[in-house]
């Protein structure tokens, strides 16, 4: 390595929808950038067709003080990041059992790290985001599910088999709603959809909210962000909702800080976005959910990078190490 | 160090009965031992004074081949590992805020390491026992509460303020009991006293057993071991409260288990010595709330080294690093 250049790296974030594909230089700055939709590919050889192409103009312009630090993938689902395989991704069909990182680093003439996404965001966070000043700190990505990161002596930690931070899973009640994870699992009570649910079944019940208007009455239209700007605007529905979104994570998170007691919570994606809105109802049923011995120490932080969380935390594992 | 002779130490096992001292060598064998009653101490004075007499006689009589390695003492409470300072202690009166490493220190002139009695447990069974082939574990003891301590890459994880591993306060229902640690808390299911009342509400309610007969009517003399015992005989009331028992627990060790990925639980205290009667029903529900990717390789350990666990555990706290 030339001590005078910086390096740069290819970040991949694969998400179900989208490919996001950027170069990233060690500072956390993005160079340039590329994107396919996940859905037009014929399997893992046209994944890696479409990668292979974008890669090559992310390379073609990068600046002479930079030199390659290599390409590093996060992928939504389980990982064994050791070897750079796949096990499965839950939404896209045909990802079973690739070894990712052989197949790409061959096509790339790259190392590739393969990591789930939501370690990747971890990395990224821990780097260049929230997540800087915390050895020990806990990662949650709230969306479609719920997902989870340990950061702990300031490394990621997989567990014994590269699966742990299965935040998603942990139960809030031992009789609650069952499912081949378990039975009462916090992301079942607390997803995208869930919370949409739990508001359309209160409005068909009777009460009384502004969200239906606000999406000209459109069942379908619904979203967490609508349900956020009814709160805003004062809906005691939608506040609701809100309240007992951010009690049901705040149990999950007592019990995780019992268990591991971070310095922080990290917390990001779509959900997150509902800003003072989920954070508010979350600090104060967290605190009133733990020991002042636990409670007093612990911050709870909203993740910093974005949309860019992907690919500059998929970057960042090439500069681990 | 003399590196042709055994290293030996003073292993301190601090209760909330009895203070139980031994010689322990770095192959974990007991070679000499000391008890006092705790209740009889006249405050921290007291305590160190007796310990300083039985230490006296355990020193006394040291083979020839031995070197010191110093004294490990393990306290039911919160305790600031790197310091050996006693924050408090749950069951023991006046012991709030005593640098305990210092004083007995200095009344001993050896090193001394000061821990909770959980973690010396984990340190003792990891070294010498049960979880001796895992990198990833985490230990259980079942007793008045319940206690929790975590081995991470082969060692023992404290988290940011040296108070992980609280595992009894892991909520398993977010609208459970409250206490002043939560809501739903699983040591306010499955403490010794929980365990007892629950099968005496029972009886009262009307349910045939032959728990009272057993203790001879008297009530206040059921304990858990009891129930064990008629639950052993086929009553269906004790089966029944040891099956609630044993998936109270794995709620908990399902959402530990999703959060940490170990390889191993390891269960110790009192209510572990109901072996089958709850390892049985706690591996059924354990798999029956873990995905297979989780549960298939799991493993669950009853602890080794029983009642001395805890004077091998604080003893082995020394023949770290």
């Amino acid at each position: 390595m030339n001590e005078n250049k910086k390096r740069c790296a290819i970040g991949i974030d694969f998400g179900g929808t989208f490919v996001k594909m950027a170069r990233v230089a060690e500072d956390g700055a993005i160079g340039a950038r590329a994107s396919f939709a996940t859905t037009d590919l014929r399997g893992v050889e046209g994944w890696l067709d479409e990668v292979e192409r974008h890669a090559g103009a992310l390379v073609a312009d990068v600046p002479a003080d930079m030199e390659w630090g290599g390409v590093g993938v996060g992928v939504p689902g389980f990982v064994d990041y050791t070897k750079g395989f796949v096990h499965e991704l839950a939404n896209v069909p045909g990802w079973q059992g690739v070894p990712l990182a052989d197949l790409l680093g061959q096509r790339l003439g790259q190392i590739v790290r393969v990591d789930n996404d939501v370690n990747a965001m971890a990395v990224g966070e821990s780097t260049y985001g929230a997540g800087q000043a915390y050895q020990h700190a806990v990662f949650i990505t709230l969306g479609t599910g719920v997902g989870g990161a340990l950061m702990i002596n300031n490394r990621l930690y997989r567990g014994a088999y590269s699966m742990a931070g299965e935040l998603g899973h942990v139960s809030i009640d031992r009789d609650g709603v069952t499912s081949p994870m378990g039975k009462g699992c916090v992301e079942r009570y607390v997803g995208n959809r869930r919370i949409v649910e739990r508001a359309l079944q209160e409005i068909d019940a009777g009460r009384a909210s502004s969200i239906l208007e606000r999406v000209g009455g459109k069942r379908d239209a619904v979203t967490p962000k609508d349900i956020c700007e009814a709160a805003e605007a004062g809906d005691a529905l939608a506040l609701e909702i809100f309240d007992f979104t951010a009690d049901c994570l705040a149990t999950m998170m007592a019990s995780v800080a019992y268990v591991l007691q971070p310095q922080a919570f990290i917390i990001g994606g779509g959900v997150a976005g509902a800003g003072p809105i989920l954070f508010d109802p979350l600090r104060h049923h967290l605190d009133e959910r733990l020991s002042p011995h636990f409670a007093k120490r612990l911050v709870i932080k909203h993740a910093r990078l974005g949309t860019d969380a992907g690919v500059i935390g998929a970057a960042a594992l090439t500069f681990l190490e």
